[in-house]
């Protein structure tokens, strides 16, 4: 990294670095940047959750013992709650367990198992495929992969969502290419929100594999930080409107609405693909917990009650996007040793660090007892070839420890950037 | 079927189930017998979970949120309560989501796709593997061995168990035989508890494959139908001291105990397998709702506890199966016409009828509004080979319609029986 700073002034700011995180050292921290958990405040806000559905109260309005089993699709109140907010009719959207990481697994786990609607062969059968993966990104998608030996190729994250002339490109040209990961509104980690003109693309690009697959991640699709309620493009209704309903499989999930071990999650597709999955998910499976489903329809209510509950976890969190922000202008602002994103809604800010020096930062602070999310996470196995993406996840701590911990992070940055200058 | 009855008398016989049939024809029956499932009674001894854990209580008793994510193992309070019960080392007990059949599902996914303890190979890399299956035995356990495209070898089901003459011959010539269903306890659905010498050669036979495994689907643990407890022998143990310790898959779960679709299900195994669960699991899941699990340590409290909700079953239970026990021993008595068990436990009574006869029985009852469990359910592909075996659900009818239900079954018996004589 290039620099005007002398190399007096480059001392005397590495001094007073090693000063600020010799203090820090002695302080005994004991802070944690890494989940993207709801803190313990955002978690009282479903506190009716812990009493619903009431005593004697277990009749789905259909009438249905919600009780019993049965009841595949899950409930259709909820799911008619969550049609419109994730952009699915409500005969193609599913209410399933507690999480929709399960849904993407199980996902790829029928897909290797049972051959997808257009595909020529079962995934386990078709020799080595691979999978696109847009970076930064979510870690635990990558495991996933990773798991069943599925080679992922990076995509480099643009302003407007993945660069879709390498995806477009890649992907007609190679059969053995199924999927791409896609986390469409306020991505994890960087925020962005994919442009109409990507889910367009997205949506209509030709692809050499018949069984081409987007996972569509919307899991912050009402994690809104300001007063913009961010849209993204219908990308169902658009790539059915291509020819290529088949294309698209959507998850969402109640966890950072409700409660985080304790949600819902959804998973809707063409109505081939739903056939394909209950005929699959009824070997499995005689119903989801019915009676969750049925506890978080009575307290959300519908759409609006939803959006209604996300403005009081805003009103917890954005004060902690807004400190994060202030501490990291305060110390890094004209520095040239880092940038960040200012996410309108999700979990995560993004910090870039100057190459080669993520993971020394992620061990230096480590030292100090701030834990942060590896340096690599948001890659493929674990791999950031430069080295300087670090992700921020501010919810999970109180206050007063996220500014200590964000205080401690630039204190490092500062320390092992102005260390790599010297050199 | 042979007979000692004259033509003459033969022909009263069915003259008068003729009528029979034909007057219960005129009633506009609308009865059903398929599946296991609790009543709205047995449901409703559990109506504190409706409420629970309560307003603000969240905590496990290690401190632990159950709200958030996290936990992979499940609520060790709710694992503790379930060890003794299902035989099984706390330590080596997950608590999961709402069902068993998931459970046991994903076990054969795993297996598929990941390498298991003692295996040389992923089992879709092995080419064909096999399952032996004792007959008559659980549909929804034969579906997942058929969806996968894994062959079944049926085992005759006997007095003490599965025919372990035939079943350790196999599995000791045949190395693609990968494992056996095992329903040890008041089986499904005869009723039979498996006998402490099959299970003792269960744990210790010689197997040709590294990588068998014993199913052991503890469905019906703890529930009785009589004063007596009857007990099953310790498999995980047996197996453990005959140095086949990673042999048991043990499954139990609460659907039956306290709401059949919002239960919590359990997996239990040697802690090389439970470490390769783990492993495979969590790429899957940030961790089982725990509040359900709390939900449940709360309401339950202990084994005991467990036990002692058990006997308010078999007060509401028990009378169904003396009916249906009185009915058919009324109507088919000295008839020749069946057979039937008398089980101590579970949900279920086998009725045995002459070869050749029960499809016509269940699509007779059929006719006239009365819905029977398919004949061959209770057999690999459906195909009960002898066209003899009918399974008989007596838990979730009112008393007065399952009185109903199991007269006419026994007419449709009568009418097909003597109709086959006959000819």
């Amino acid at each position: 990294m290039t620099t005007d700073l002398g190399a007096q002034d480059l001392t005397a700011l590495l001094d007073s670095a090693r000063q600020d995180y010799s203090e820090l050292a002695g302080r005994g921290l004991k802070l944690d940047l890494t989940r993207g958990k709801p803190s313990p405040d955002q978690l009282d806000l479903a506190d009716d959750l812990l009493t619903l559905p009431g005593a004697q109260i277990f009749k789905a309005a259909d009438g249905t013992d919600t009780r019993n089993y049965g009841g595949l699709n899950g409930l259709l109140e909820l799911r008619q709650i969550f049609a419109d907010l994730l952009n699915v009719p409500v005969g193609q959207l599913l209410a399933a367990g507690n999480s929709s990481l399960e849904l993407m697994h199980d996902a790829f786990v029928q897909a290797l198992l049972s051959k997808l609607p257009g595909a020529e062969s079962r995934w386990v059968d078709q020799g080595p495929i691979k999978f696109l993966a847009p970076v930064p990104g979510y870690d635990r998608h990558f495991s996933i992969c990773e798991r069943f030996g599925i080679e992922m190729i990076p995509v480099p994250m643009t302003e407007t969502g993945p660069d879709m002339a390498v995806v477009s490109r890649l992907v007609a040209e190679d059969a053995s290419i199924k999927g791409i990961w896609c986390i469409p509104k306020y991505s994890n980690p960087t925020g962005v929100t994919y442009s109409d003109e990507t889910v367009r693309q997205l949506a209509e690009m030709p692809t050499a594999a018949p069984d081409f697959r987007i996972f569509w991640d919307n899991a912050y699709a009402v994690h809104h930080l300001t007063e913009e309620r961010v849209e993204v493009a219908d990308v169902l209704g658009l790539a059915t409107a291509a020819g290529n309903a088949d294309r698209v499989f959507v998850f969402g999930s109640t966890s950072k609405i409700t409660l985080a071990g304790a949600g819902v999650g959804f998973f809707g597709a063409s109505e081939a693909n739903i056939k394909w999955w209950l005929g699959n998910l009824g070997k499995r499976s005689i119903g989801p917990d019915k009676i969750n489903q049925l506890r978080h329809a009575t307290f959300l209510g519908s759409a609006e009650g939803v959006l209604a509950h996300m403005d009081k976890h805003r009103a917890v969190i954005a004060p902690k996007f807004e400190a994060t922000l202030r501490i990291l202008a305060e110390q890094l602002g004209g520095t040239g040793l880092g940038t960040w994103t200012e996410p309108k809604g999700g979990y995560f800010i993004t910090l870039e660090v100057p190459a080669g020096t993520a993971s020394a930062i992620v061990a230096r602070a480590a030292e100090i007892g701030v834990v942060l999310t590896p340096a690599g996470a948001t890659h493929p196995l674990g791999q950031d070839p430069d080295d300087s993406i670090i992700r921020i996840a501010p919810t999970f701590p109180s206050q007063s420890d996220l500014e200590a911990a964000v205080y401690a992070l630039t204190t490092c940055v500062k320390l092992v950037g102005y260390e790599q200058r010297q050199k």
